[in-house]
């Protein structure tokens, strides 16, 4: 399955229930926001060690794998509403970053 | 492209910088929260209707789609150190969400 | 009750649990950030109306009332570990928003 | 300066520049996402030992201080907005957690 044909199985599933006027630009950034708050919770009294090590849990991968497929579905259908192509915008994002953060700059980038 | 290129020229590029040691879990999924924001960033004081309008604008368009590229590759990024597969997961959760919110249940169901 | 009250009766909260060793800065970032993502939950499919009605139901009121203390406990707690006077902060914000945004420059300095 | 006279200087500041329709509380819940995104990009790369090591920096403080303060300022002017006394609702919630999470429990609490 394509990230498109997954777009239009998510579009598909709105239109059947009629959730067209709550998917406005507004709410979707909101929803979005919030799925990405519970992936926060998974993670945020983990020591770095057992964040590493939580997808060897079924349980903890399956909650994570959730919690980021919510991410992925509310930001799949915001690109929808919008009109954007997820996967243009991205590889156009790499390409202006391969500018901004030279090789060789290494760790400095992330300091800015 | 594919969003598993995508994930593939991605890694390629932290690896090129050695940034592999920043991109922890819990470090990713912070990150992914300050993109998220400044995608809330864009929409906060906008009206319903000018949210949606937005896109028509060449410069508004441009900025959404590139806050839209970062949540996405650091999404992708996420997906990538811990494992998952993040289409087969957003398939899987429409499954669960098909049963969760029968059609014909509508608003209903937004509201809990 | 003062902040700073309500801050010495959580730093007691967390002690007498021995939470200590989870309340790493980035830990309570993180926790903060799930709590705003409860937060827009509450929000996200409600229409502006909806939203300012919202309080003066007694169930969406307590909904909110919980959701924003978790935000306010969090950040309270993070400013405490951090040593931040959370008041003077805000205070010397405002200072600087008042430099930055002239009472007449009105919606434009909204718009950036 | 009590938490009141901070929302009542905060409300003035937005009464002068007539920023009332903008706030909201969909709109300010998303400006309150935002600045937690910006605090999050704050400690994003840190290890556990350069985040809890920040606030020694002069610079870092100064910044740390800066989004603490917009989040803190976002939170009141929301519950001022929706007539919430933030103070209250903290110290209820304390309250509540005394019960849910009772001393002896520890750890476990965190991880549910």
């Amino acid at each position: 399955m394509t990230l498109e044909e997954l777009s239009s199985r998510q579009r598909a599933f709105a239109d059947a229930r009629a959730w067209g006027p709550f998917h406005t630009p507004k709410n979707l950034v909101m929803a979005l926001t919030g799925e990405v708050g519970e992936l926060n919770e998974l993670f945020q009294w983990l020591t770095p060690e057992e964040a590493a090590a939580a997808p060897d849990d079924p349980d903890a991968r399956a909650r994570i794998e959730d919690e980021m497929a919510d991410v992925l579905l509310y930001l799949v259908r915001l690109a929808d509403v919008l009109g954007v192509d997820l996967i243009a915008a991205g590889n156009a994002k790499i390409d202006r970053n391969e500018t901004r953060f030279p090789p060789d700059v290494g760790r400095t980038a992330l300091e800015r």
